[in-house]
């Protein structure tokens, strides 16, 4: 087991992460970034949390009054608290050891905080696999953290649909190979894609993932975004990603 | 009233079309090249087929054995009949006059002229406004083309999956704003999104259009391909248009 840290690039945010646990990538930085949260009252809401650096970005780069971050597993909750602690966000980030599943136990936390009883805003990065896909020689923390063990896509919708308020905000990772269950599953529960944005290698690949913002309750349109490309031709990064990570730091 | 005739740039092939009416654009070319069909054997039905653009396309570049236009206005099936009669393809293309929810009738006028009950392939430019919006100074022949008066989506789903084999395939284009009823009432009819391209006007621009590949009883993973893009930044064709279009005439 080895631990390693990670520097965010934003006002000396770090993250610490264990090698051999899942360990936070591209997805999770631009998700963080696709969050609209320019509200100083927002309550935010992190599901599948992992090691944090969702919550960490957004306190650095979003307005909220609280984001709560949930984690089920041991290893990465006791991970989540040692990074909450290392960046000093005690006061910001909340840690909840909870399965996504148990909206009146998240509920209950919440309220130990704040007055509403509905939260502004949820964001979540979860496992993209099927059970039984993956290779079997995978540890058992980064295997729940990679498949859909503990909750699917379906349990994501039902449980954000019931802590969100009315027109509050769902922001959604994912491989586009499922955006049929992403949008279809998500209108079940009253969730309705609002803005989409493809992230795509290079211009000539299709798109390794897709972002998505729901609204509850929202009408039947949604926004498609331009292009998000990874790299140039020449194996640079592009200028978007470089105005996402601020020109500090690229996470691999 | 003026007519006007377009060169397709395939094999010395015509269109004509009345400028009062709604004539065919990009995504009319762009859905007849993003068809697959590759089977001699293969029966291919297009719906709101108009003044026959797509079936004329089609019949150039895809292998068929035997292509219906199903058109419902009076005024565009008298220019799709005066097309494939110019194009003298009587043979390859046969026009239906008939609504598109009318299944039994358009089953009916197939099995005239072959042994299959179900057809391999659908194809359909529907009109993608909702009653009530655009202009109201629109002939009434433009404004049916163009908005969901005869038809809308859920009519073409419900019509597409009563007509198809099993595994058969609908080929549409539409507006991305609609991307979540795309996928969505398709999937009521079980019609699986399989294929999905973006259409960018530049690569710095909102998708303009959307192509979609269904198949009918097909399992729940899309896959979405590399951004279509249709202009470069000095405002000339990029590599990908002109190589859908042959290098021989663009349409605009």
């Amino acid at each position: 087991m080895a631990k390693r840290v990670d520097d965010l690039g934003i006002n000396n945010l770090k993250v610490v992460q264990e090698t051999d646990y899942f360990c936070f990538g591209m997805d999770s930085v631009l998700l963080a970034n696709f969050v609209n949260s320019s509200n100083s009252k927002n309550v935010i809401l992190d599901f599948c949390s992992g090691s944090g650096v969702i919550p960490i970005i957004i306190s650095a780069k979003k307005k909220y009054s609280k984001i709560f971050a949930v984690e089920l597993q041991d290893k990465m909750y006791e991970l989540l608290e040692e990074n909450i602690n290392l960046n000093s966000l005690e006061n910001d980030i909340i840690a909840i050891k909870e399965d996504v599943k148990s909206t009146t136990c998240i509920r209950k936390k919440i309220l130990d905080y704040t007055k509403n009883n509905m939260v502004d805003i949820i964001v979540c990065n979860p496992p993209y696999k099927n059970i039984g896909t993956g290779s079997i020689n995978e540890n058992e923390v980064k295997y729940i953290a990679r498949h859909e063990v503990m909750c699917n896509l379906e349990d994501i919708f039902s449980s954000a649909s019931k802590l969100l308020k009315s027109k509050g905000r769902l922001y959604l990772v994912h491989k586009p190979q499922r955006l049929v269950d992403l949008l279809t599953l998500a209108r079940k529960y009253k969730l309705e894609a609002k803005t989409i944005q493809f992230v795509y290698p290079m211009i000539d690949k299709d798109p390794s993932i897709v972002l998505i913002e729901y609204v509850k309750g929202g009408g039947n349109e949604v926004k498609v975004l331009k292009p998000l490309i990874e790299y140039n031709s020449d194996g640079s990064y592009t200028d978007d990603i470089y105005s996402i990570y601020g020109m500090n730091k690229i996470i691999k």
